[in-house]
């Protein structure tokens, strides 16, 4: 049985010539690029060309502007507790409910460890921002907005460009954690008024455990891992050579696949269309117009999504629930309870996310299974409770 | 030509057995763990694996005493952030004058920042820690202490077991540095009462960009980086896979390796006595009885150490010097100014450090140049000033 990996927002597999990319930096250039010797100074320019290939890709004035991180999460902390830091006189934040974890479980900390106000904006049955609430939430007491570029779960994607104009008008800094539309939607930073971005190689075929944090220049900042003075003083320790040469490989080749969106939309949309038409009460979740052209999120009335989970692994189909199971209760995901969809529906939310890697004997093969699997579900009961997958399963929260 | 690596306590070669490790990682295996399908389950294994490796090279007691990291500094800076939030009545931190960049720049950011107190015990000529003044500042107002196990300029090693028995008495949580010496001496932290300690994968012969924290069962513990709830909660982020498993492969491997202790220490004499005997006014820095068998820092008298660097690496040799070359200006480290070193001599140390890659060859081809090395210097001029090799040169630093 082929094997069908439609879970690439949880992470992608990377690229074989990222792979060959990165080799040569385990052996022969092995070298500590902070080092005098001719065993450090070959890593340098490798280094310096990574940072040319992700600014290329994400738009960005200057290479230095690129700051290299252990990944997307590293990336949200860093910006968030900078700028508490630098903006010293304001004590508020404001995000929104659908933010990945890496960004709500740092405010609520906040909140709690230092009294800092933080505002979640709220978002409507689409998963769209209420821009109104944005509005009220911006006053000079804010040190920085933090809003993703596109939701994880949904693929809706938020007006940055917008938001972060706004925000200037109120002197808050403007993060946005975009590890999901890095490589996904083209991107022209220096157009916007951005001040810093988040984002993570291994969500666009480059390695696990390298990311970058975009800051632009003349923004204040304090760095979150404090040490030697690797990256400028903007994040210390002995840089990850070989991960910072495959996230600016992964970078490289993600902006020259910019044909891959009509494709990937093409391959969602039949995905969509095929299981809206062949599946009673099934329905999209996100918004309809504005999301990523990778992600499909499908709700099943009266299905646990675990049990589907387990039944499209079982036919080699790999995807997400948009509910996480911890401590054996099956809770509705985050954001599917901010866009008010009833449990009932929330718990059959399956996420299925495509890549280059995608093609069209994937979604053939959906299609096939999907409502048999439906259908065997419904009729076990009314809630379709099976066994659930073993193991861990916070799929819909990378 | 060939090129000669003894600067390994900067950075080791990937040894190709970790190289090959990882490769699957990348390729079939890049599932993220956290997924609840098939391509999950498979590399949570893998991950339990390298934990157990990494237990049984440190002597843990526990597997999940291992929290994976991003590196030694990132480990550093979560150990001591950590404990002033969770010993949130205790204001001061005990740390060494000879400290590594990740505690010492951090510590000195606490002070300036939060009013944390914080005490640097000095060390001797041969850089042996003041025990007295260790006993003076441990009060019950220290919510860590910080001290390495071994120097990463010197080698000299601390009695840390001694040092940790002396901070439970008075109830602070003490953490240990051991980048440096992982993987280079035999360990047994259950039968201590260390509380947490750093390591970092690339100076043993991993990756870089991964490291662990050792946090003893029990330890409360505040995460550095927030959001998901991988590493139980204590680390998040999504984990990075291949360099998790190459780090186990690599501490498999030192384990393997006790032996190296041995001839390492064989290949060091015979390259200090050596040295000593054919270069006049040459000593050795550092404590000669307690020090890493892999590392010899020898001070030469009226020579300029970024001079001798240039010219060694003109015959394919890689050290490091122990002055670092920031601004333009020779400043001598930390360490050997902490030492007493006079300047005029201290900025003429240099740093061999071996590995399980070095041979009697290289040892030979030092002993062959060095004496030429220092005699044109010295001739050169009295402070035998030389152009300077190019680059940053923090190469005593790491
Ligand atoms: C929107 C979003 N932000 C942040 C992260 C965290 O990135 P990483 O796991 O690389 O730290 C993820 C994925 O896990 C994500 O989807
Ligand atoms: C003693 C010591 N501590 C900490 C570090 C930092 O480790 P890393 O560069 O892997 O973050 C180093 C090396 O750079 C070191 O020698």
């Amino acid at each position: 049985m082929r094997s069908i990996y439609l879970d690439n927002n949880a992470t992608t597999r990377v690229d074989p010539e990222v792979i060959q990319a990165m080799l040569p930096f385990f052996a022969d250039q092995f070298g500590n690029p902070s080092s005098a010797h001719a065993f450090g100074s070959s890593i340098r320019g490798a280094v310096r060309k990574a940072r040319r290939q992700l600014q290329a890709l994400i738009g960005a004035e200057f290479d230095h502007e690129i700051v290299f991180t252990s990944g997307g999460t590293e990336s949200d902390n860093a910006a968030i507790l900078s700028a508490l830091e630098v903006m010293s006189d304001r004590t508020e934040i404001v995000t929104s409910a659908v933010e990945h974890s890496a960004v709500l479980t740092l405010c609520a900390h906040l909140e709690k460890t230092r009294g800092v106000k933080v505002h979640r904006i709220p978002v409507d049955r689409h998963g769209r921002l209420d821009l109104d609430a944005y509005g009220t939430a911006l006053t000079p007491r804010v040190a920085i907005v933090s809003i993703m570029w596109a939701n994880n779960e949904t693929g809706t994607i938020f007006p940055v460009a917008k938001l972060a104009e706004m925000a200037k008008k109120t002197g808050a800094l403007f993060h946005t954690d975009a590890v999901q539309a890095v490589g996904k939607v083209p991107m022209d930073l220096q157009s916007t008024a951005i001040d810093m971005l988040s984002l993570s190689g291994h969500k666009f075929h480059g390695p696990k455990g390298i990311g970058a944090l975009y800051l632009r220049r003349g923004v204040p900042f304090s760095s979150l891992i404090k040490g030697g003075h690797q990256e400028r003083d903007r994040r210390a320790g002995t840089e990850n050579t070989a991960g910072i040469v495959g996230l600016g490989k992964a970078a490289e080749l993600a902006l020259k696949s910019t044909d891959d969106e009509t494709r990937l939309k093409s391959l969602r949309d039949r995905l969509e269309n095929g299981i809206l038409q062949r599946v009673p009460g099934a329905f999209i979740t996100g918004d309809p117009l504005k999301r990523l052209p990778n992600t499909a999120s499908i709700a099943f009335r009266h299905v646990e999504g675990e049990g589907m989970l387990l039944l499209l692994n079982r036919c080699g189909i790999a995807c997400s629930s948009g509910s996480a199971c911890s401590s054996g209760s099956l809770e509705p995901s985050h954001v599917l309870r901010a866009m008010d969809i009833p449990d009932a529906v929330a718990h059959g939310t399956i996420r299925f996310s495509f890549s280059r890697d995608s093609c069209d004997e994937d979604v053939d093969r959906v299609l096939e299974v999907i409502p048999g699997i439906v259908e065997k579900l419904r009729d076990d009961s009314r809630f379709g409770r099976v066994a659930k997958a073993s193991g861990p399963a916070r799929s819909g929260e990378s």
